[in-house]
């Protein structure tokens, strides 16, 4: 029972397919990992994955679908120096670690000729998070180049348009919103025409690390810079569909057993209901604990993907650890940074294997409550 | 019998390895590619294949090997960005298509605050490359930041210092040599310490795509810009482990299992011997067949790696490539750019194919000659 915040649970069935094709891919007596990317068998693999993304995530004919590699980490430096040129501003809402290093990242990317960036709201009280930012607490510059989000923050478990009456995501009319999905992307319905760029590294709920999936909205990537090598170019991958220079091959197959599987569970509907249901299991244990658990995050902004509670004292939380491990439940711990302990529920993690962490909870408080 | 130019043949052994622990990593229960990068499972894996680089590689301690994203294609950006400063010069010599790319790429990053890209050296001949450059002929600057060569043209069949009497590696003194080892790397022996940084991306001879390895003199880790944003920082990699953000974890993996192949074949004497009778064999079979076939590159600059070679006619090749995948031979059509023919020979393909494939040429020309 893998909680891991990523790379995470994977579906069995998608690591089986793996497993059965890995020495003989589609009859070709070869792995599909030594597979030219120019061959025919790779590029019908590649086109899979891309169409199985366009279905799921409902992408409309004028965006563009991109697998990149890096990384959310490398999208946080190659997003600006793509859209932000100098002389203009980009606002940024910061609700966690994950926003903050967008932040510093596309700072940084000032030397590279990049323009400003505007914090318009950041959630921080004495260096902690327990909320997303409220719409009417942004202080949005006038004309940005875009408005950039972070949709899940996985180390403080907020989420924003928490399905326990959160607040939505921001709207600014006129101006591209820019989301870093990496930890809820295909987690639960969401419209990208609300967005003018979504990012995602793969390893949370799409697939193995080492993939980044882009949705980006064609206008944008023609707005782009063109004065940078090729690729960091939003453009160059575009105009290759992401076949510039080798990409990571066995990453995009995984893609594409993972959204393989995704669809046979009953695509994007059934698995926000089912990832609602996982979370609303583990709310519920904590809040019915009676205080022997608790929640730092405000319940308007609790994530369904990263459920983040505290004991009442650090050793109870270690001695929490080791008996879950015991039960074979691992990837517990919260974030180094934080301590506690974080559930990651992503779309590979099984009800079943919440339902037996909430039912350890319980009997864990009632041993140690 | 896989002649792709990369992605390219794997050992079976490797795979085999990854197949039989693909659901259950070391009695994890888990994949390996489920596995935190933060966690000890994990952790083990990517610092054995590191030690494993480093011993094959014989990386002295005074470098540091990294594990990055992106291939060659993004080293061709980020060198230039960590190591040529505005105001100074690199040297380039080139000496066919990835040489050539990678000045255009080093040239485009001038609008990064990177400084200026001399062509030391082009063996271009009307479009053509036959031959490596000669020492004698690099118009080397005066305190380059480095000289940067392409130790193998992949597209080109072109090797430096090529076991057929060839042209050894320039050495400029006071200046570090920077080598694109892409397509030759571990493929035999050659001492790390002639260079200042040699990177690689996996996909030919350790592993699959996705993952580039950089092998860097410490001095020039530290000497590299610290006004990027991190995940361009030579630095910032290296003072995490290639943990900075979440690597290509499963891609890592597989290098492990490639090198661990490559340490029970005897290492990198015997892999050198194995490669270079390999393309002996190949080289003797375009030289005795009295002119059907032949091969554009001058001999002592003929790569053991990529085997190029031409048949009288076009639809003679076209013949021969049709009646080579009917014998189960696939990946031998030359590159789009050129056409011809092209068998590449890197670690994993095997000596067999290779005499297959040598014994179907002779038949071949007998038989249309």
């Amino acid at each position: 029972m893998n909680f891991s915040a990523g790379p995470a649970a994977l579906p069995v069935s998608a690591l089986e397919r793996a497993r059965e094709e890995l020495l003989d891919f589609a009859g070709s007596g070869m792995s599909v990992m030594e597979q030219s990317h120019r061959g025919k068998v790779y590029e019908a693999v590649h086109f899979e994955a891309m169409a199985l993304v366009k279905k799921h995530l409902a992408v409309p004919d004028d965006y563009e679908i991109l697998f990149l590699q890096g990384g959310a980490t490398m999208m946080f430096a190659t997003l600006p120096m793509n859209l932000l040129p100098k002389g203009s501003v980009a606002d940024y809402v910061v609700c966690g670690a994950w926003g903050e290093k967008a932040v510093a990242e596309a700072r940084a990317a000032a030397s590279l000729g990049v323009g400003d960036v505007n914090v318009a709201a950041t959630t921080a009280v004495d260096g902690a998070y327990r909320r997303v930012a409220r719409r009417e607490e942004l202080a949005l510059s006038e004309r940005a180049a875009y408005v950039h989000v972070t949709s899940n923050e996985t180390i403080h478990g907020l989420q924003l348009a928490s399905p326990y009456d959160g607040e939505p995501f921001p709207e600014v009319p006129g101006v591209p919103l820019v989301c870093d999905m990496s930890s809820d992307i295909l987690g639960r319905r969401v419209d990208v025409r609300r967005f003018g760029l979504v990012y995602a590294g793969a390893q949370k709920n799409i697939g193995p690390s080492g993939v980044t999936i882009v949705v980006v909205r064609k206008d944008l990537v023609e707005r782009g810079r063109r004065d940078l090598p090729q690729i960091f170019q939003l453009r160059a991958h575009a105009e290759t569909s992401s076949l510039l220079n080798t990409p990571p091959t066995f990453g995009i197959y995984l893609v594409r057993n993972t959204l393989a599987w995704f669809e046979a569970e009953g695509g994007i509907d059934a698995i926000e209901a089912r990832n609602r249901a996982k979370a609303d299991t583990l709310y519920e244990a904590i809040d019915a604990s009676g205080g022997f658990y608790t929640c730092p995050v405000e319940r308007s902004s609790r994530s369904v993907m990263n459920v983040v509670f505290r004991l009442p004292k650090p050793d109870l939380e270690a001695a929490f650890l080791k008996e879950a491990e015991g039960e074979r439940m691992i990837g517990l711990k919260g974030h180094r940074a934080l301590g506690g302990i974080r559930a990651s529920l992503y779309n590979a993690v099984e009800p079943a294997w919440v339902a037996a962490l909430a039912s350890f909870m319980k009997d864990f408080a009632k041993s140690k409550g």
